[in-house]
């Protein structure tokens, strides 16, 4: 067979953009420019309507990595003397509980397993017997296995203890509904390289109006500081530092592209059903979900390996890749598992596709395939 | 006179690009895998070559802008308890100052004109005054005025004292010549959007090696801890945290064009060309450059805006604009300035080309051009 030279990603960010989004990086913008300022405040308003956010929420971008935004959002919102509660079911929570300790926050985490959700009546429970937590960092859609976290229960909790809620929304934001109308939210913190299915590069926090004005003088960093951010950005139209300007007209095209396909609600039902299509076609390789139906998230399914000797990850990778699609590894570290991602540019064809490639590469390395229950 | 879809870019990072640089991004890349790792391995041990520092240090790439790897290289290099002195003659050696205030590293500062070159013997004087000082950190060319510091004279005089230097080169890297075997530093930053000529929206950190292996738990920040980026890289040949991959096949592509046109001597030596061009056709329209020539680098250059009643800068800037070129504003307080580029990818046509448009421009405003000497 051939190796197609662009394979298609089946991991969360990066993932698998489309040609029109690619093409809009074929210019060159002067960071000081109008033209391009206006693309940065009409990106900034879009990614707050997709919220609902407008009236009480400001959109802050930033340069660097997804985390990058996490930690500016930690680090400007949370008070230096402030004290954050990261409940715990996996590697993303585990990093924000990682970050709170470079910064100096005083932290307490609540630990559960992997394939558990986080609860609301835990985190009830927590903020009542302590006062002294200021805030929830809670992941949205934990990436590391791919469970879902049930964020409407857990911010209706937070607000009635009237403590601060973070959002990690990385990999949920724009197909996964989060309506900060109803949903009561500090901060929220996505990226360009995920549902919205722009390019990596940039990141940004939507943070509550009343609450970023207040946070002059909390940030650890200059570079980070998305108060001074947004007042610049407010004043001047303009980032503080160079923008990446590629990613940034990348970014607003694969806006463009988001309502034309019909938004949040069109954009989530295509991953629900790639998600559907790759359980389902993964169950007739014989190859059951890590997690319970209940608590997956149409974003990326862990799979437990398959119980082969001749099964090994690099190759199966390898194998999977000659075919034209690139998976993830586990994130695990007890069980053997790989992941697949759901989300990204590729068409209703992508899944079966990914599904085949996988059979023939199991086949290849003399996996044996079976039929069995698509839960373990 | 038609309107040019594409201006080219006067301004120094972001600048103007060639066009196989931008198609580079016509590609989407799993940050996971290999064929991605390597590009980013050989980006590292390029950049590494260009100060001929193969030997003695190491390139530590980071997401985001030049000042996210600034000041990931202060917080990553100096200790807690150490003792920075900042030499300042302009607005990014004034940024530097801003980023020990943030991350609460003792600071000094010597100030001078933004007309002046910082002295060494004032350095020298400076350090054997105060032995507390641990790190000086030198803008090479402060792009806020194009004034060119004498690296090599300073870098003499801190090894001499036994001190760290961290030389912030964001807009000479690449075209000016620093040699790592003779100029003695511990870290050199630059980013991909400057003479590299790649789009913006990464750095790096040149880091002396044995200095770098004593850097663990310094950091300020998660994101921008240097230590642990490279520890990390070197054993999984990844990022951290996702790359804004784009950016670096981009700047990966755009070094590919570097040794092509023959390494630094040749873009130097281009951007000479194009200083020289620009700073004489000023000239016959009667605009003086703010520096002496003898402390202009040839990197950007700050010109004395015309006294005429008819001038202002966002007439001016927009009838340029609307002429195919994008010039900068200038970043004194006290003087009205603007300020031209002399790097990025256009042809030996770009800067008469610019020099045309300006003339029309200011014809156009009713602006008087006149003779006068080159040099205020
Ligand atoms: C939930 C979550 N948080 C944080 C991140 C970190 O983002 P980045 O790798 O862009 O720093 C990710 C990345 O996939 C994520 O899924
Ligand atoms: C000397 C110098 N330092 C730092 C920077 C900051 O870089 P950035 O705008 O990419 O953060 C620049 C940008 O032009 C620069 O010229």
């Amino acid at each position: 067979m051939t190796t197609p030279s662009d394979p298609i990603l089946l991991t969360p960010g990066p993932l698998t953009t489309s040609a029109r989004t690619k093409e809009a990086m074929l210019r060159d913008w002067g960071s000081w420019d109008s033209d391009f300022n206006q693309i940065t405040g009409r990106l900034r308003e879009q990614i707050l309507r997709i919220v609902h956010g407008e009236a009480t929420h400001e959109c802050v971008p930033l340069q660097g990595s997804g985390t990058f935004s996490v930690e500016a959002a930690i680090g400007t919102l949370v008070p230096r003397d402030g004290h954050v509660l990261v409940p715990i079911n996996g590697a993303y929570c585990q990093r924000i509980a990682k970050i709170c300790g470079y910064l100096n926050r005083r932290l307490s985490t609540y630990e559960y397993t992997e394939s558990e959700q986080i609860r609301a009546a835990d985190i009830d429970r927590l903020l009542k017997e302590d006062p002294s937590i200021t805030h929830v960092a809670l992941v949205h859609c934990e990436t590391g296995t791919g469970v879902l976290n049930p964020l409407d229960e857990i911010a209706q909790v937070v607000a009635r203890h009237g403590r601060g809620l973070i959002i990690d929304a990385m990999s949920s934001f724009g197909a996964i509904e989060i309506d900060a109308r109803t949903t009561p939210f500090d901060a929220l913190i996505a990226a360009s390289g995920k549902c919205l299915e722009g390019v990596p590069g940039m990141g940004f926090v939507i943070a509550r109006r009343t609450v970023l004005e207040q946070c002059a003088g909390n940030s650890h960093s200059l570079a980070m500081d998305l108060y001074d951010q947004w007042v610049y950005m407010r004043k001047t139209t303009q980032w503080r530092f160079t923008p990446p300007t590629h990613v940034v007209v990348a970014l607003d095209t694969a806006l463009q592209q988001y309502w034309e396909e019909g938004g949040l609600a069109a954009r989530g039902g295509r991953y629900a059903r790639n998600c559907q299509a790759l359980i389902d076609g993964m169950a007739e390789l014989g190859l059951n979900t890590f997690l319970d139906h209940a608590v997956q998230a149409p974003i990326i399914v862990t799979f437990h390996a398959p119980d082969d000797p001749n099964y090994d990850f690099k190759t199966f990778y390898q194998e999977v890749k000659r075919r034209g699609y690139i998976i993830y590894p586990g994130k695990l570290t007890q069980i053997e598992t790989f992941r697949i991602g759901c989300i990204g540019h590729f068409g209703e064809a992508g899944i079966p596709g990914a599904v085949a490639a996988i059979r023939e590469a199991l086949t290849s390395m003399g996996v044996q395939l079976g039929r069995t229950a698509t839960v373990a």
